[in-house]
């Protein structure tokens, strides 16, 4: 008899994150996860390869969502426009997820390990960006600089978006660091 | 009796990127490095924590590089100045190092898991010329955006100067990299 499971990849999403939170990434086994879900540990190995991929299931949907983005920018953007374009696609995906993005930090910031993957999806993101601007025709190093700010941007904002007492929108702050980074690289 | 070993971690280090480009970074024990160096494993083991240490060993040297350039940049200076600055002094530490600075990318571009390595050691980096900014009363995200171009810069600059083909400086390359971030961010 197969067991009707609504949602089932989200409650274990979520019971996954609720149980880094308690007990800490380490501390907590798949086990534990699909109990808290009422689901079986083979039901989570059908969604996620192991609990660090909860985290870090949605990578690809932000790679494409800034290289969409960088795609249909319009022709005429320049490539750091292009990239302001896709960091605002980016902050309109994020902006109803903030709590879960805050908890997702949270985790993330507690464990060493997390934060290496973390940085190796970043350097992904930035490849990616770099690669869609190039094929909007952007030569080498502009390709990879505008794209490394993008990402850049991405982080700074981000970071602030998910502090406890900040009520901004991500928007808003992906506007206001891609405006200091304007005026740092201009020596002020 | 204890055998005089003459610059014994200088040439482990020889012999372990002569074997890593050889036979490749997985395929090499410590073993053969040291039989190579004609030393023992106990004297590699006196020098280098693993075999990867090998590779990442100056990374200290590397961001105290930095961080004095930053520290020491005139008191009026910006904080793309100062990093600026500390670009120019990690140019003239290198510059006598090329081929060894070859020989060390591509063992890294051969290896997912030694490129992940070399992406931290480049976030350390940028946490402490950030650190190092702050120290000289420069606010976030300025502190966080400037030190994050820097290593920007530091990397595209860095992986040109590599290249089989080229024949520019570092410092030169670094400067360029510069302009064209400021050109790129500057919305041109």
């Amino acid at each position: 008899m197969v067991r009707w499971e609504p949602d089932s990849r989200g409650r274990l999403a979520q019971a996954a994150m609720a149980l880094y939170a308690e007990r800490g990434f380490d501390d907590t086994t798949v086990a534990q996860i699909a109990q808290r879900a009422g689901l079986t540990e083979r039901t989570f190995f059908r969604h996620f390869a192991d609990k660090r991929e909860v985290l870090f299931a949605g990578a690809d949907e932000l790679v494409a969502c800034f290289v969409s983005a960088i795609e249909s920018a319009p022709p005429t953007a320049t490539p750091i426009d292009a990239v302001a374009c896709s960091l605002e696609a980016a902050a309109a995906v994020f902006a109803p997820r903030r709590e879960g993005s805050k908890r997702r930090q949270a985790v993330i910031a507690a464990n060493p390990e997390l934060q290496e993957r973390e940085l190796i999806k970043l350097a992904r993101l930035a490849h990616a960006m770099a690669d869609a601007l190039r094929r909007r025709g952007v030569k080498d190093p502009a390709a990879t600089l505008s794209a490394e700010a993008g990402v850049t941007v991405f982080r700074v904002g981000f970071e602030e978006w998910v502090r406890p007492a900040t009520t901004t929108e991500l928007s808003q702050l992906f506007c206001a660091a891609l405006s200091e980074l304007k005026a740092v690289t201009a020596g002020r």
